[in-house]
């Protein structure tokens, strides 16, 4: 890789105007680093603002030519450092193109910039009676950036996720090409399959410039329920019996009881709970069911006749706007709230079978124990997406070593009962290893040689994924 | 590429056995064809019958050693040439890889291996209150076959395709290694994303040796409808109309009055109408709804109002056992009925957007007429897959020039109205040059790039796709 050459950036100037290359202390020390706790801040030598596909396929172009590295980022809300200009060299922001291009209630497809955030397009979307589903918690990421790390979020378990929403893209290869990817018919059988490649791929083989999204009809009422349980096994057989009865909930979420009073300590609002009748809930499932008034009415029944069965020691009822608000705030607050009360904590994200997920966040607890490490832990037990918290009083360099070790354990128990490196976090920097251990040599070698498909300079976000 | 020698026969003799190993007149003229109408008849130097992954696998690992092409076959019902052995060299049969693994009902989830008729798949789910819904028609194709051309069908515009089913899957790359994609759990966002790409890749990028696939509840009782209208953008208009109404229907039919007449005349089973009080009618819908009973009603209900409002002549209720057989018995075998009934005929299978399929089917009509050529078409207007049939009485030898023109115009208006260039049947090595034209040069040199990362020696069937 080579460094930038100050007639490279007069060429950059000229080309996108002088007030849309930063450099030196105009670059603010937000493009330094993302959301991954304890990551590492490496500044950009030049931050670049797009504002349009050209702008991108003529700076790409240029970087390719002079082998500079260009890193993308949106709102920089990504957990793996998958935005962090690692190998230095031009950080190319996108957050500006941020236009709704086109909003069609009959064709229920929305034409979107990648700089738009989540929540514009949810609130856009709603204007028009219509539905965006996936949503990752993190409303201030931009579209772009959940498009390039496939964002799931809790309601993944009935709409799937960002990849399942994306009909058509418009990609900016490393070397400047501009691919139309997908389109305007449902089915396609048109030589590689190149869109749900670059989706999730993270910003390593190509720069979305424009989307083309699927939207679905506003889902009709609904209503939350949460169920707790003396231990994780019975929480986690009443979430399968749920999925398998077919009452199509639109979010399942798996709470382990220390993580919801760690976090409403920290919060001071307590809303999930930690004793019934003297005896301490093991885990809770929160459940989101949706339908018309008597399908919800037949819905809830079930679920309570199925309660009674499986020994579940409650039903709180969420249905007013007040409640809905507390709860699911509280849920998507979980992160913040539990980071924000530790010395030093680290978030792993992977996926377990659902039928592993009691068992998994068990030995995750008793790994940390070991170490005097608290372990805090939630998942989309649908489709086995799990979060845990690794919190510690310890300073981030005594934590760090500790930790390293503990991921190691983490991931190898992962791999052990079929599950996943990462259900939606990516891979970024800071779990590159892993991928190596879960894919195989085979495979991660595979991947390498995509990668130099596209990208055979390299240029496209070092030191990332592969 | 070379030629097989007798010490690489005498190698696979000794490993998958002797009779195992075809040569000369052992070898069936099926091997030399698939289904393509008019298409190459090439004869494969061996034919292998493999057992097991690890037969794949060591075949693979001989012939890449020697640089001799490879060709997979299922049940070589393909419709492009994507199984025929356009190279010489080796067939690897998976044909008598055909048994169900596993057919969890609890997990709803089928563990099969490739040569697994789709019809024997079917059944055995059925037989356990499961179904598996995609279903291209032609019943006797292997599942493996589906999976490598990531088949569709009518039903995909409520089901999706064979893509969407299948959560995991063992491929062997063309070095021999073998590869474990996707898994058991939803969500996975580790790395590269190759399940999708190895799926409808055509056997060019590796060999599917085991398939999980997610299988769903029996569908509730259905009811089929006929709906004829005076013209086809009228009939297209109420497709529409019925997909925005949210009432999902399981197939979406759009059916061109010319088409269903010849083939009722070549089958002598007239099903569906060709003309209302003395008008002649342009084009019927045939679709499908599912649901409930109370549920199926108002469906009905509501698809009776919007006929009224939109001018259809009339509603032919398919609610027998009987007429169901009949009318998709028929719908099925369109294509053997109009290709049976001329002289030479060759099929055209694309994706347009369905608000341009009746104009696009008149211009295939238009072209047709100018060279003396009958085009029979019908389509899955919910994702814009359409089947036109050319026909002739001419000479094959004489049909052949002219097809090739009408091939060109009907591709190049396909890209024009937005269209692509294979909803369903795949490139083969009869739309390479399409492909090209409709990836453009970029999107279809990165494909090239791609299929070397998998396959450097480029044993892997070909002459197909790029």
């Amino acid at each position: 890789m080579n460094p930038i050459s100050n007639e490279m950036i007069a060429e950059l100037e000229a080309l996108l105007g002088g007030n849309k290359v930063l450099k030196g202390d105009a670059i603010g020390a937000d493009f330094a680093h993302d959301e991954l706790p304890g990551g590492k801040f490496c500044a950009p030598a030049l931050v670049c603002e797009a504002a349009s596909t050209e702008d991108v396929a003529a700076v790409l172009t240029i970087c390719n030519r002079e082998a500079v590295p260009v890193t993308v980022r949106g709102a920089g809300t990504g957990l793996v450092g998958g935005s962090v200009p690692v190998c230095g060299g031009v950080v190319l922001s996108l957050a500006k193109m941020n236009a709704i291009l086109e909003l069609d209630s009959e064709k229920k497809t929305a034409r979107v910039q990648p700089g738009v955030l989540l929540e514009t397009l949810k609130a856009e979307a709603a204007a028009k009676g219509l539905y965006y589903p996936p949503d990752p918690g993190e409303k201030t990421a931009t579209i772009g950036g959940n498009a390039a790390t496939n964002a799931g979020g809790p309601s993944a378990v009935k709409y799937g996720v960002t990849r399942d929403y994306v009909r058509g893209a418009t990609v900016v290869l490393p070397t400047g090409e501009v691919l139309q990817l997908g389109g305007a018919t449902g089915k396609d059988n048109s030589g590689y399959r190149l869109l749900p490649l670059v989706l999730g791929s993270e910003g390593t083989l190509g720069v979305i410039t424009e989307l083309t999204l699927r939207l679905v009809e506003k889902p009709k009422t609904d209503v939350s329920l949460i169920l707790p349980f003396l231990d994780g096994e019975s929480c986690v057989n009443a979430a399968l019996r749920i999925l398998q009865e077919g009452m199509e909930p639109v979010a399942l979420e798996y709470m382990d009881t220390d993580l919801v009073e760690f976090a409403g300590k920290a919060t001071g609002n307590p809303v999930f709970p930690v004793e019934m009748d003297g005896e301490r809930v093991g885990a809770s499932l929160l459940l989101t069911l949706e339908g018309k008034d008597d399908e919800l009415d037949s819905k809830m029944e079930a679920v309570a006749e199925l309660a009674e069965e499986l020994e579940c020691l409650d039903i709180l009822v969420v249905d007013t706007p007040t409640l809905k608000r507390d709860v699911w705030g509280a849920h998507d607050a979980f992160h913040t709230a539990v980071e924000g009360a530790a010395k030093s904590a680290d978030e792993l994200n992977m996926a377990v079978p659902a039928a592993e997920l009691a068992g998994y966040v068990e030995y995750l607890k008793e790994i940390g124990e070991e170490k005097g490490i608290g372990v805090y832990a939630y998942g989309h037990v649908g489709d086995g997406g799990l979060h845990a918290y690794f919190c510690s009083d310890q300073s981030r360099d005594a934590f760090e070593p500790v930790m390293a070790e503990l991921a190691e354990l983490a991931y190898a128990k992962c791999r052990a009962v079929g599950g996943a490196v990462s259900s939606e976090h990516g891979i970024g920097y800071a779990k590159k290893a892993f991928l190596r251990a879960s894919a195989g040599e085979a495979g991660y070698a595979l991947m390498g040689r995509i990668k130099r498909a596209f990208d055979p300079k390299g240029i496209l976000n070092p030191g990332k994924v592969v």
